[in-house]
């Protein structure tokens, strides 16, 4: 057995877990949202829109990042031990994002300084997020002896997620909109984090229109 | 490999991450049940009946909703980046349910005018998850690649429940009951909710007798 | 395509659901402990003890629940619809047992009298699942087109679990300490829980030494 | 069918059980964190450092025994009974540490002899933990008709996890900090804690320099 088999394990029992990790972190959001006011509660429940807003970003950020999650690991048939750990960093992010869900909703009800602070403290967090499984991508990719050896059916090949301008589009939005959000308006950078987790869902994972006419162009190249 | 090929994902992950979000979902519900009066507990305890009939309802809601989902994936061999999606939504909805099961239930002890308030904004998000439900079966039932190969030896055949009225009970159900909810008896309308929720778990998954009749039937049109 | 095939579904995925939501479950008993009092800390963790005791008994009677479920379905190969709602109903008393859980912690620092009412409250709901447990072995025992084939190697076969006193004394023990504990010494009903639910988890599974000895006979017997 | 062989289940369900308590336990902590203040936002949120010092701490500690736990059961074709319940009390307090966790967090904001409590108690929950995860390695190390037949491709050999000062390492480090933080520095008992979390994920797991030297010797041995 050489060195590099020892140091590896199957990847089923680490993408169970991370699905745990993922399916709570994504449904313990809802914990954040309530009303006290049963007085008039259709009001307070429209008073309660920056916490459906923030619920939704959340909610689809952890999607978003669960799509990379489950297109990385069904073209790996391996993790070593970085990759291992460098996933468990990126999980303690993403069971860490409903508490500045919460701060940026309540903070649209408190003042303007208010909502500037949680605006950069949630896109730090996003920001970290998208840099780990960035990071995490791209480990995988210059490790072919983690990959399965037929790649599978899915729709976006691994390198052609760490070249170009496209991989680091994620992480420069989430700059622009802090230092935006920062300075002058933090809703508006708000906004593009929501903007910047559908496009994790809609273009990223590589089943959008974007990918899918480049990648059918490779397609043809390499039959 | 075709277009249609580098679309799909198999369906193994996307049931695990969906069940763990179907679980916590179901189980967060019981967190927003509370007693504060240990003075006189057994009044207090009872009093809570509003928050025993939301629990029960919703969880049936979510049960049924499972059932479904279990029915319609054990006929799919893969999912495609729109059935994706369609899901990733309707976890979304399911995993917000808690919120207006907690406000349903603290409305029955405000005034009647919250209780209709509630009882909209309960069935409002039941409605959109048996639409999405609904969508999701319809668009998979339109897509004969996703399916597997032999039909597994499950209940009810997803066909059946794209065509004629019985699929859009639920749907007109809620509808109902929202607008009566909303103008004459709201407490009416949230009985319906834990009715609608019970056919989905006795008839709808096509376990019933109902279903099963007419399945009887055409299996032997088709033997 | 026979009826009877026509109406069941393999076990794997409605394992994987309730192990989620007794995992959930059993998880979220510890959000109903709390401390206040930062002054003097150590008495406040120390004067938290029935919170800790009900956080065992809860803990090991939804252990016990998951072994004895284990158990079961390790000897199935499918569910029909009967199974798949009794499971449900199964599910929606477990989920529920945090929120008595709380309750009877509380009540140990309020009066006799919440602790009697809060007793019984616990007790009950224990007992309900006891019997929801109990229905479902015994249907799965009378129906063997459900069985595997070739029993698995798992300790305790079911049909010894639906025959003779023992298959009785969880749901008797629960009885009859609800009654005392109503009317005699509360106490010592919650204590009885205690034992009940380890009970469950060192015997009933039919891995402890009882078991082994009536079963290596009945081995030896049918060899 | 021999005694040792209906003594015994297969690891499978036991492994989802238990990745989906971790994964709870990891998600619950984040539960614990809490402002107040949206007045001045950014000292707020600064304030809570110890929060998310011990969200930190508690994460890694989860995470190591995860590793651990992973490494275990992957070597590992059965359970029997012994281990089983080894396992269910190990649960039990992983599952219990989002308490001491917050109790700690809170403590900071308190009195040094607040903090002094809160340390012993995290440091008694963590190491209660350890060896409890160290039993349960010991005991599988003693049962080869457990082991699965062709050792998989992981890090660490269970036997060399038994041997040695290194498996006292742990235990004895929590020992060390829980003395010296009653009676010296509790932050620097904390900090501890943190540092010997962070060796269970870097070193223990056998995925570390230090045991591949190790190992790499043994094998060539073997060879």
């Amino acid at each position: 057995m050489s060195e590099a088999e020892t140091q590896r394990w199957e990847t089923g029992r680490i993408e169970a877990f991370s699905d745990g990790v993922f399916a709570i972190a994504i449904t313990l959001l809802v914990l954040e949202i309530r009303v006290e006011d049963f007085e008039d509660l259709r009001s307070a429940l429209l008073h309660e829109w920056p916490a459906y807003l923030a619920y939704v970003t959340s909610f689809v950020t952890v999607g978003s990042v669960w799509i990379a999650h489950h297109n990385l690991f069904g073209q790996l048939r391996y993790v070593d031990p970085v990759l291992l750990r460098l996933n468990l960093v990126l999980l303690l992010f993403a069971a860490f994002l409903p508490f500045p869900t919460g701060v940026l909703a309540q903070s649209f009800h408190a003042s303007e300084d208010a909502e500037r602070t949680a605006v950069v403290f949630y896109g730090a967090i996003a920001l970290i997020i998208e840099l780990l499984l960035r990071s995490s991508i791209r480990y995988a990719v210059s490790k072919p002896e983690l990959h399965v050896e037929h790649a599978p059916k899915i729709a976006f090949p691994l390198h052609a997620q760490t070249h170009g301008w496209r991989a680091a589009v994620g992480s420069a939005a989430y700059s622009l909109a802090i230092i935006f959000g920062a300075f002058v308006f933090p809703r508006i950078a708000a906004a593009a984090y929501l903007l910047v987790a559908l496009r994790g869902v809609l273009v990223v994972g590589g089943e959008g229109k974007l990918s899918l006419s480049s990648r059918r162009k490779s397609d043809s190249t390499h039959a």
